[in-house]
């Protein structure tokens, strides 16, 4: 019996080291993770016979600083979070962006502002949406995630919070674009209320000629193998009633979860809310073991646009798999990779 | 040649024939849909030592008046959407719950209240939040549904949409009940601003003796096999900065479609927003084929609990299986189906 317990304790002993030997195989599997990025800066009627070579030029310029910077901060070991919420910063302060300095104008004629993030590991989220002057939206919604016990705040409440924790504020002149002012006044004189009504305003079409979909967005995985995630936009041109789009909703606009993937979604928000679009990409990726790709491509195609709605997603997957899709005529859109990759696509092609 | 088409044609013919019954069978099965209603007036620390016999009684015979205006309007073959509106409003008017009538107060004394609705059958939504003296938030919310382009309007922006609509608004006094002064009065002189950071601050256990969780909610599937869901609330007491909740919105707080099943949620929100929850049970439904009771209790104990969060849900799947689940140590709910079922509960057991 001594001898039968005694092959007993050795086995378990064995079993214990070859549980330690495959516990440090996957912390060494871990670390040999890749690290990447990847932005949107928006998706709509983007076609080359539209935008000038001087302001395509410029696009990438600034797609390509976005990713230069959160790619920076990855490389020197830095968080996704932080990767993604600078890489948001270099875009908010841009104003060939629909976030920030060059957000569209709400039928008030002032930029009024959503913006999320979302941390994969912890399932952690803050968000801001209807906030005025706030330079960087997503540096609030950031200081919402990390200081209090709320995940989302809103309009004056939003600033007062902002204030409170030192996030920089600017005057209206700072957010004043002629480009914005104009799409206003042109889409004021097309729609009168009676087309605000559902019955015979289509999300769709109504817009189509202003390009509208500027939100930004990023995604990153670290050298951890941590995902995060982030979206900061102005919203719809005219937009009234204080009206809270997709971006700063979690699981719509923005999400994360290190055991799936990162989503950063553009486009008629509504659409994106109804469908839980980052959300439902995390489950196609996790519950019907689809590619992030398929994930992607499914939920735009098969659940968004059946509804009427466009726009477009971009993600990473666990396993640093970056993917992208829209339905729309272009995204603004660019990924880094650790393996060397750097790409930046306008156009459908 | 002649003769070998001839069977092809009635080979077809048959088969067009055969489709068109199974058509029928289906017809006629959708037909069968038993209909049935699913509330809760909120989670928490409600235990028997806590509640008078004359409360309890009152909140039985509430909870009953709710379920029954929903069911009536079912019988009569009415929408799920009008009677999980209907019963809402029910709710709404008594000052026992969390919302409407029975909303808490915010930080300034006042009753800040969110609310959404959703039609499974669509996919449409409609959400209010941050809303004052709006009687009914859920009536403004299926206004902004039926009636707009947005599915989520907030702050003064959606109560100047529920002016123009004629919802109806209220005085401040209309809202006033000493129980939830009491209740600021206790959670004021308990909490500072230092216990609002996220290090120090328990939301778990902080408000426990409170019972705060009396947010309100109503799943229904009527003779057409549509599903509706509706929450309404007054959050948090003592909530700063326009804190939103999980109430408004859709996947978190509120979630319905045909597909699967309808859900309502009720506990601490940022949990609930961090987990999709409304959404995951109904992924859990869909692509887990997990049953609708499985679904709910694998959201709450294994994802939203491990988080830190407590709560409940309520729910309806689209074969009218009615199921709820909930970790505190009570939540007011009760159902009742066309099969004859009519429960009410109050405790775990």
């Amino acid at each position: 019996m001594l001898r039968f317990q005694t092959i007993i304790y050795i086995f378990i002993a064995f079993q214990l080291t070859a549980c330690k030997n495959d516990t440090s195989k996957e912390n060494i599997e871990i670390k040999k993770t890749p690290f990447a990025i990847v932005i949107h800066g928006g998706a709509g009627t983007i076609k080359k016979e539209y935008i000038s070579s001087e302001k395509e030029a410029a696009i990438r310029q600034k797609l390509q600083e976005a990713l230069n910077t959160g790619y920076l901060v990855l490389e020197n070991g830095g968080s996704s979070l932080d990767a993604v919420q600078k890489t948001i910063n270099v875009m908010e302060n841009s104003p060939l962006f629909n976030a920030g300095k060059g957000a569209v104008l709400n039928s008030d004629g002032k930029t009024e502002m959503d913006a999320s993030i979302m941390d994969g590991n912890t399932l952690n989220a803050g968000a801001v949406a209807g906030v005025f002057n706030i330079k960087n939206p997503i540096n609030a919604a950031r200081l919402v995630m990390d200081s209090i016990k709320h995940v989302m705040l809103s309009g004056k409440g939003a600033e007062t919070f902002a204030k409170k924790y030192n996030v920089q504020f600017e005057e209206d002149a700072y957010f004043f674009t002629e480009r914005r002012w104009n799409s206003l006044q042109k889409i004021k004189a097309k729609h009168n209320e009676k087309t605000f009504n559902k019955a015979v305003y289509n999300l769709k079409t109504d817009f189509v000629d202003e390009h509208k979909y500027g939100t930004v967005g990023a995604v990153a995985i670290d050298k951890n193998g941590n995902i995060a995630a982030a979206t900061s936009t102005g919203g719809l041109t005219n937009k009234k009633y204080n009206r809270i789009g997709d971006s700063p909703i979690i699981g719509a606009g923005t999400y994360a979860n290190n055991k799936s993937c990162g989503i950063s979604s553009t486009g008629t928000g509504e659409f994106f809310i109804r469908t839980l679009a980052a959300h439902e990409v995390s489950n196609q990726f996790l519950y019907k073991k689809l590619s992030l790709k398929k994930s992607i491509h499914d939920v735009i195609f098969n659940q968004i646009e059946p509804l009427g709605g466009d726009g477009g997603m971009i993600g990473i997957d666990k396993n640093a798999n970056v993917a992208w899709d829209f339905n729309t005529a272009g995204m603004y859109r660019g990924y880094k990779k650790s393996t060397g990759e750097n790409v930046i696509k306008i156009y459908k092609k």
